[in-house]
């Protein structure tokens, strides 16, 4: 009756197809490693990270802005609108054990803001976030196998 | 890959026996009917539902106030920390579908008020809330049959 | 240079005239205290006591639930968009001192549950709020009288 | 009645004197236009700012992240404990028409973030936050003058 390990998937609501591929297979790891796939449930990099980990059978969250939950994209298992409007990014964090940057804008960088000022450990993957102190990973599996350790210590 | 109906158990975080097994029977039922069950993640009524729904192999959601997952009772199978403080209550409304109210307190209340606001559906059972036009449930059956009923409504 | 007294005043968003007559004078009340008003910056109690109070020369704050600051009333000095949506009824009472009720709807009833969930001092003045354990005020000047009073009493 | 215009601050919880002395001029100089200044209302940064408009006879608020309205610096005059945690950092820009960084850590950095994201004008001054699209004043005077121009456009 343990916890789930929860993984923050932030990145932006427009990708295009190659940061999309790199989303999916991250997504899809996270269910592999049976971990619950945390985002903020609408397009682009959520979408693509939710929809990998759903096809492989895995746990989807997502943290919306608003109040509908059919807002949510089609990967999402488990909606939670709040109604929060771009206060939910802090949510987003505040529930991953850990995250991993795909890509980004701008809402994306107050995410890995909000990991910076909280300690929770954040890793980027191809993403053109601002000069940050953010470790990179080359490849999906190197950001997941990262994450998922990072979680994990976090809850020994 | 439809999204979970989201079915809100509230109540008191602190409750006695007969409560507690009326919600950890809630929480059992609404297992069975394959629904995700959301509550505040803490004590009493909480934990009951939660854990009747863990241990009939259902999804749970805990919704805390605080920061820290560890705060979750052990029913919880996704914890989201929330770092909100009492307008947490305003999400686990938004975040569900129907609501079932046992016994409850003020927080509770702000939750039912909350229901009753933003016309999220509401069904009490064995609930010392004061008078508000809220259907009353006799048992946990009727409870969850209706509940779900109403958030299967909600999603045509 | 001390922080002012905040004094709430909640109540529905749409009221007749006789209510808003004793909203206006709570609020014009208020402004004679020297404290600050705060409320949810919409229409009706909020408007008229909003209005009282700053045709008086007091301060008023709104906080309000979407992010336009133009949604305010026009008796709103100090407008605080949230985007919030509902959650913001528990801000409404967190940045109060103490809070006086007149009239309200269900909106006023999750505010009303946070005051009694968190100890904030609540009076309320022809109020058809359900039966709760709050105190009642006869005259707008009984509820200013001992709202501002517990509030001094807080604040020592 | 018109609302007042409200310029955002925002910058670290700790700074030097020579941060320090520009933020308290920052304040002075919001306070001179009659705008009221917003910010996060802890140490450093907000203090400093708070304190320069206070002693200018300014009106300054203080959106704080806890529930206790004494965690405010001594230069807030209205206090909004809000309970949200870091979520806060959303509402210093939602209830800002304008906003000035100071100096800056990670808290600063999500909240400039959210300006960027929701077009909220920001302006840098002796920033240390990382490479962003903000345009960067040299001295407080340039700063407080293109907010507060900003602002008013905003308004019309």
């Amino acid at each position: 009756m343990a916890q789930l390990l929860r993984i923050g998937v932030i990145g932006s609501s427009e990708c295009g197809e190659e940061l999309g591929e790199l989303a999916r297979r991250v997504g899809e790891l996270i269910a592999w490693e049976g971990a619950a796939l945390v985002c903020g449930g609408l397009g682009g990099v959520m979408q693509a990270a939710a929809g990998g980990a759903r096809a492989a059978g895995g746990v989807t969250v997502g943290i919306l802005p608003g109040e509908d939950p059919r807002a949510a994209n089609p990967g999402i298992l488990i909606a939670i609108p709040t109604g929060l409007g771009e206060a939910r990014n802090a949510l987003v964090v505040s529930a991953s054990d850990s995250v991993i940057a795909v890509g980004g804008g701008w809402g994306t960088l107050s995410e890995a803001a909000f990991c910076l000022k909280s300690g929770v450990p954040l890793i980027r993957l191809r993403s053109d976030l601002p000069e940050l102190p953010v470790r990179e990973a080359e490849t999906p599996e190197e950001a997941v196998e990262w994450a998922v350790d990072q979680a994990r210590q976090r809850r020994e």
